[in-house]
């Protein structure tokens, strides 16, 4: 089934322990797109400014993801930067320059309208709303969001929420919605208080919990000893969670919970390199390979 | 097969967002023998003051714990007073008063000296290596230690370390004992700078991890929605964790994975309520329904 994806496109420049990359290509949806496009096809809603190098994106669209819905607006695409601590769970953000992307109002191609999986990528909840209202009726709509939103614009990501299926949060930001610091009883409050189906926790190298229908499902992250730039990790994460689904076109829990587990294989592959250069030449066979692995790491 | 453990018999008074409990039985040899005893005896080696109240661990004998290495010196027990924040993973220290436990000289009773099993509990290192030099020829030595012998006797702790089959430490220990940010790298770095076969990582809300033969197993912490008091979670984690290897009497991958939940399962009974207020009226139908819960946790 077709997967929708609206957010940002950027060129990152990044700091970590192992070197640092200027004006690297980034960005919430084409991280999405990159591990999402394993398992069928993308579209991409999203914005970029007149100096963007499309040459860079051809690894995707020979993936089969399409880009009719990116739109080249006059004036330089959004840069972030930023650096990482040496436990590589920390950053700080250095710049952002939102450029192009700061009156970004997303128009969906009509031909997307009826896409069936729908994934909001973390930009303002506002103009996640905007997305929802031009969706026909999608199968499946999953949010990302961050703390900035969560306090600054709280009401319109309220209204996003109650109107998701599935919530993915990492654990700081959990708490914050829910005002709970037992990290169960906050997503089972998100569930309630906004009637959303399924919450998924992420937390980095701890693994990522998924909350559905009263049941705990624990993923562990991938054991890697080297991680050399966490950028995309959320993305990547979820772009394997949504294409798996899309692929199966069955939300239930035995699929939620393989669903995880790919994004959680994908996004490990993401970090091992920067920008997008180990997703570049992965293959599916890999990720079936660590999906195993996976395995391996619970039982008992 | 017998199982030793040395280590501290306390009155704790700890304050939890939950309430507040004075003067409660305590100490890691306590916690240890609580879990353990559910596999088999456990022989306990230990001091307590006058003021000791022998009745308070009548369901400890009962259940097949054995105090002839009980030493009742003239003076006050141990008495440790902490406070837990809101998140309930920090805690500070609100008092120590170490009375006869700061003279214990740990003399194990002749016939406690040819156990099989024995576990270190978070004593001085320096302690730690005299009780194995009065063992015969334990078949299993398990550490536990804290960030304050690492950091205060690192020289005693690293040959404690390397005296020992499984090291069990926390995340920051395993980090400072091996100067390592990474935590993968840190337990590989622990295994072969000491020759130690086995390294647990405990992460508390997060599960524990076990690296054996190059290996990894992930065990999910339980979901649990309200922790009233995390006192004696780590020792009773090791109490079900040494017991039910004892109780195996083989030491492989399986039996190594099977005693982390065993140890995850009663740690996280040992959570629900103030000091031994849950342990004490546990039973072994209700740890085996717990275990079996784990495997649906973590089941794809």
């Amino acid at each position: 089934m077709s997967v929708l994806v609206v957010g940002s496109i950027a060129y990152d420049t990044v700091e970590t322990p192992y070197g640092r990359k200027d004006d690297s290509m980034g960005g919430s949806a084409l991280y999405f797109s990159a591990a999402s496009s394993f398992f069928g096809p993308v579209n991409v809603v999203g914005v970029v400014g007149s100096d963007f190098d499309a040459s860079k994106i051809s690894f995707l669209k020979k993936r089969g993801v399409n880009f009719d819905g990116l739109y080249v607006e006059s004036g330089k695409t959004f840069r972030w930067g930023g650096r990482y601590h040496e436990n590589l769970n920390d950053r700080e953000t250095l710049f952002t320059y939102l450029n192009v992307f700061e009156n970004f109002k997303p128009v969906i191609p009509s031909k997307y309208r009826n896409a069936q999986y729908v994934f909001l990528a973390n930009i303002d909840p506002e103009l996640q709303l905007e997305v929802l209202d031009q969706m026909k009726k999608p199968k499946l709509v999953v949010l990302d969001t961050m703390n900035f939103w969560i306090s600054g614009k709280r009401k319109a990501l309220e209204e996003v929420v109650r109107r998701c299926d599935i919530v993915i949060l990492n654990d700081e930001e959990v708490r914050e919605l829910s005002d709970e610091p037992n990290l169960i009883k906050a997503a089972r409050k998100v569930i309630e208080t906004f009637n959303v189906g399924t919450v998924i926790v992420k937390k980095g190298e701890h693994g990522a919990v998924l909350f559905h229908n009263g049941t705990y499902f624990f993923a562990p992250a991938y054991p890697l000893e080297k991680v050399v730039d966490p950028t995309g990790a959320g993305d990547s994460f979820a772009g394997g969670f949504v294409g798996y689904l899309a692929s199966k076109d069955s939300i239930n829990e035995d699929t939620l919970r393989k669903a995880i587990i790919y994004g959680s294989a994908i996004a490990s592959f993401n970090v091992q390199d920067f920008s997008f250069d180990h997703l570049r030449d992965l293959t599916l066979q890999e990720i079936e390979k660590r999906f195993k692995e996976f395995r391996s790491l619970t039982k008992f």
